[in-house]
C-alpha cells in the first residue's frame, strides 16, 4: 500500500543504501551460486506443475536478433552454410548476448559495484577465461517455477507505456489486483511495457536512451514479495531511471545486493494475450539457459505453460 | 515382440522402403511443419505435468563443446568480452550446432532425401536465408512432454554401450521392461548409450568412425510408437550403419519420412541417475530451442522435472 | 577532352549499352582470372619499383571498423582473448568486408549482371563453398604497379567533396593536369573524394544515401586509360546514381562488363598529404590481398611507397 | 664461423642471460613501438626497391586454413553470405590468428616475459581493449625491405627438412654461402624448413610436439646481423627446444628481449622455387598487415617481388 512506503529512492545515495537494506548476501550461504532462485524449492516445482491446465504453451523469447538497428548495434549473426545446393540444412549462429536486443538471462556475474560481486565474491573470479563463480551454469539444472505476468498497460487500457515511463510498486500492485493474484517467495515475475508492440508500430528507437520499466522504488517491494527472478520486454529498469549516477539501478541493486538473476529482452506480446484469453495471470514457467561454462549470460526461450 | 517382427533393414533398398512404409507426409496435413511433435496434444501436456512427484530438475545438455577433439573439428568459441578488468561480465558465443559435439536438436529442415524434404516440401526451400518450411523456429512455443528414458547400459549391468554397438527394438523394449513402463504416441523418448561416461574414463574417439546407437530396425518400432521426437547420448544412428549406401538412415528416415525430430549429443548420464534414485523413467520433459527464424537447427538444455 | 566525349549516361539503357561497349571479355581469354590486372606486366612492375625515391610509405586502410554505425550496420568483431591476465597477447577477428566500412578489394566474383560474372562465367560459379572463378586469391600472388592518386577536392582547394557530388571525366582530367601526370595503362588509380575527413569533421551519415563519387560517366575514361584497378575512399561509385535503375552502375560496369577490380573504403587522407609533401601522385603501390580461397573479397592495406 | 661462437645456449639460464645480452630495449627510444625495424630506413627501401628485375610477384602465404587437423585446432571461419542464389557474392571470415596454421605476423605485444614486453612495458598495456603499445597497427605503413630466402633444405639436396630438426647459425651461414648474399641490418630474413612439402607429401602432424627450426643458439646472430623481421614456414622455434623450461625461446627472447616481429606459417615453396627459377635469393619484400587497432597479431600475405 502506497502510505506505507518508504520515500522513493531519489540520489545515488539512495540506491547505495539499498544495496545494504536489501542485501541477500550470505542469506543463502557463503558459497551460494544461485541467489533468489534457491527460494524455488522442490514443492514449488510441484505447486508451479500444478498450475498447467489447458496445456497452452507461450514462447517469451524475441527470434535472434539479426537486422541492425537503433538497439541492435551488433547483430546476431546467422549464416546458412547447408542449404538446398550443399545437399543438406546447417547454419551457424553468432551472437553477444547482453544489450538491449537479444532476450536472455543475466548470469549473477554479469554486473559489478564497489569492487564486489553478489555475495561478496571478488570481482577477480570473471576472468577470461570465464567467472569461476556466479557462472550462468549454475542454472543448467533449468528454473521451473510458478511464473507470474504483471501487465500495467494492458491493465491502463494502453497498448503499450512510453518510452521512458516509470513503473512504482502501487503500479505493479495495482496490475496484481487486475490480475487476481499476489507475486509471493519463489516466483518469476515478468512484467510487461508493450515495447515490441511499440516498435512494430512506430519503429525501433535508441532504448539506451529512453525505455519503459521499474523505478529503483520497485526494489524494496522485489525483496518484501521474495521474487526469485525477473524479467521484462525491456531491461526491468527504466532508462532514464531518474537517478543521477545511477544509470540502471535495479540491475545493479537486484543483481549484486539481492542476488535476483534478471531476463532482458523478452517477447511478452504472445504471453500478454494468452494471458487474457486464458484468464489468468499465472503459470508453469520454464527457464533453460544454455550450459555455457563460466558464462556471464545466455540466450534463452522462456516457456509459459498454462 | 521380437518374435513377430519384419526382417531386418539389410539393404539401402530396404531403408527406401521404410521411406514408403513408415512415412508421415501428409498425415498431420500438406502444409505441416511439426512432424510428430503434433503428437504432444494439449492433453498429453496436461498429463506430463501431472508426473511432476518430487519436484527434481535434470539437465540433459552437455556445456557448449569449446575444446577440440575427434569429435569436436569445429569447437564452439566462446570469448569473454567483459572482465573484473572491464568491470562488468559479458561474452560472446559462435557455434554450428550440427554435428557430434552440440547437444542440439535438428529442425526437420536439416535432411533431405531424394530432393526433398519431409511432407514433400523441396529442398529449394532451404535458402541461403533461411529455411522457408520446416525451420525450428516452427518450435518457437516449446515441447512439454511425457519424456521417456531407456537406458540399455543400465539395464545391462554395464557403465556404457561400446562404440559402434547397435540396439534393436527387442533392446529398447527390454530397457521398456526394466523401467516397468511403455513408450507411447506423444513421448520424447531418450536413449541412453553411456556415451560420455565412456569418454570421461578412456577419452575421446572419432565418432564418425564408431558410436552406439540405434540399428535402423528400430525405425517401424518408433513409428509403431507414435514416438514424438528421439533424442541420445549419441546421435541416435549406429555407427557405422551397417546398412552399406546409408550412412545415417535413423536420421533420415525419421526426419524425412517421419517428420521425427531428432536430439544429438545429449548429456543423459545425470538423467540415468536421477532416474535410478527417483525409480521411474517418466517424467515431465521441457524442450526450448531458441527461436532461430529459418534455423536448421538450435543448440538447447532440454530439462526434465521429477 | 570534355568536348569530344560520349553525351553522359542517363538511363539505365545507357549503362547497359556500357556492359558492351566497354567489355573485356575474353580480351584476356576465355579463362581469364584476372581482367584488367593482366595489364600489370613484369616490365610495369619493374618501372613502377622505380619509382620508389624518397623511401617514404604510406598505409591506405582504415582501421578494422569496430565499431557501429550508419555506415558499419554489422561492425567488425575485434575479442581479445589474451591479455596481461593471460600471460600473452591474441585476439579473434570477424568480419563481412564488403559494404561502405573496411578497407577491401573486390574480387570479381562478387558482382552479377543479367545472370554472368565477367568474362561469362555462369553466376553458378559462386558456390556456397566459395567461387569456383574470379575468386579473390587469383590475386595471391599480390599487385605491384603504379599507383596514382587523383585528388579532386585537394584541386579545387576544399577538404571534402560534399556526400552525393558526382565526379566527370573532365573532374579526373583537371586532377590530373594539377598532379602533372596522366594515367595509363596498367596503372591502379585512386580517387579521393575527402570522405573520412568529413566524418572526423562532422560525424557520420548513411552512404547508402548519399556518398561522393565516380559517375557512370567515367566507364568510358576508366576503359580508354586501361586502369589495372580503381580504389576510392568511398565505394567509387557515387551514390545516388543519378540512373534510374542502376543503383551502383561503376561497380557493375566496371566488375562485370571489364573485369576492373574495385578496393571500397580506403583510407586516402594520408595519401594526400604524402603526395603534398613529396610533390607528386605517382608512386610504388603494393596490394596484398589476403589469400581467401574462393573468396568474394579481402580487407587489405595497400601500401604506397613513394 | 662457427669456431668462434659461444657455446650454444642448453639451459634455461642461458636463454634467461640472451635476454639481457641481446636486448634491444631503449636502444631505438625509451617509446619506441617498432623494435628492429626501425632499422628499415627509407634508405634500405630504396635499396630493396632497386632489386626488382624480372617483374616476378611470389606470395609467401598460405590460404586461410578452414580444414581442421592437428595444427589446425580451431580453423579459420569462412562462411559464403552471398552466392548465385542471392545475386551477389559476399563472404564471411573469423579466424584467430596466432598458432600453427595461419599465416600470420606476431605484434611485439604478443608474449611476454618476466612480467615485461619488449622495451620495458608493463604486460598491463595489453588489456582488453586491445594493446596500448607494441600492437600490430603500429606497422599499418608496412614493411619494404630487402627480403632474403635462407633455404638449409634445397642448400642440402633435400625436401624438407625433419619435424624436430634444428637449425644453427652454421646452418644459416651455409645457407647464406650457397644463396652467395649475407644477410644484414634491415633486412626481412625467412628461412624455410620445407614444412608444407613434408605435409603435402606424408600429411599432417602436430606442431605442438615437433616441427623444424631454428635453435636459441641463433639469436646471438640474428643480433650481431641485425635483422629487421624473422619468417618461416615453421614458427621459427624448433619444437622441442632442446632446452627444458623454455619451450619457445626463439620467440621469446626475439620479440620481448630484440624487438625482433616474427611472422609464422608462411608458404615458402614457391618463394623457394622463385629463387631457384630467378637465380637469386634476395627480393623486395612488402609486408602489409591489416590495421587492427592494439591487435596482437594480422592474418598476412607477405609479397616478394623480384
Amino acid at each position: 500500500m502506497a502510505d506505507g512506503r518508504a520515500p522513493r529512492p531519489a540520489s545515488n545515495e539512495d540506491v547505495l543504501a539499498l544495496h545494504e537494506s536489501l542485501s541477500n548476501w550470505a542469506r543463502f550461504g557463503e558459497r551460494d551460486q544461485l541467489g533468489t532462485l534457491n527460494l524455488v524449492t522442490p514443492e514449488r516445482r510441484i505447486a508451479a506443475a500444478r498450475l498447467v491446465r489447458s496445456g497452452r504453451t507461450v514462447s517469451c523469447a524475441r527470434p535472434l536478433p539479426t537486422e541492425p538497428g537503433p538497439e541492435n548495434p551488433q547483430p546476431v549473426l546467422h549464416h546458412m552454410i547447408g542449404t538446398a545446393a550443399e545437399g543438406w540444412g546447417g547454419d551457424f549462429i553468432a551472437l553477444a548476448p547482453h544489450g538491449f536486443a537479444t532476450s536472455h538471462i543475466d548470469a549473477l556475474c554479469h554486473i559489478f559495484h564497489a569492487g564486489h560481486l553478489y555475495n561478496g565474491y571478488e570481482t577477480a573470479r570473471v576472468t577470461s577465461h570465464g567467472a569461476l563463480d556466479l557462472a550462468i551454469d549454475a542454472l543448467r539444472d533449468g528454473v521451473v517455477a510458478r511464473g507470474v505476468l504483471l501487465d500495467p498497460p494492458r491493465v491502463q487500457g494502453r497498448s503499450w507505456l512510453e518510452p521512458g515511463e516509470a513503473l512504482h510498486p502501487e503500479d505493479l500492485e495495482r496490475a496484481e489486483t487486475a490480475a487476481k493474484l499476489r507475486v509471493g517467495p519463489g516466483d518469476v515475475l515478468f512484467v510487461r511495457t508493450g515495447r515490441w508492440a511499440l516498435r512494430a508500430a512506430n519503429g525501433p528507437w535508441d532504448p539506451r536512451k529512453r525505455l519503459a520499466g521499474l523505478h529503483a522504488s520497485c526494489l524494496p517491494w522485489l525483496r518484501e514479495r521474495d521474487v526469485a527472478a525477473l524479467g521484462s520486454d525491456g531491461v526491468s529498469d527504466v532508462v532514464p531511471s531518474g537517478i543521477e549516477g545511477a544509470g540502471l539501478p535495479v540491475h545493479t541493486v537486484a543483481i549484486v545486493a539481492m542476488g535476483l538473476h534478471l531476463l532482458d529482452n523478452l517477447e511478452l506480446e504472445g504471453l500478454s494475450n494468452a494471458c487474457a484469453e486464458e484468464g489468468r495471470n499465472e503459470f508453469l514457467l520454464v527457464l533453460a539457459p544454455l550450459v555455457i561454462q563460466g558464462g556471464t549470460a545466455s540466450p534463452l526461450n522462456p516457456i509459459a505453460v498454462f
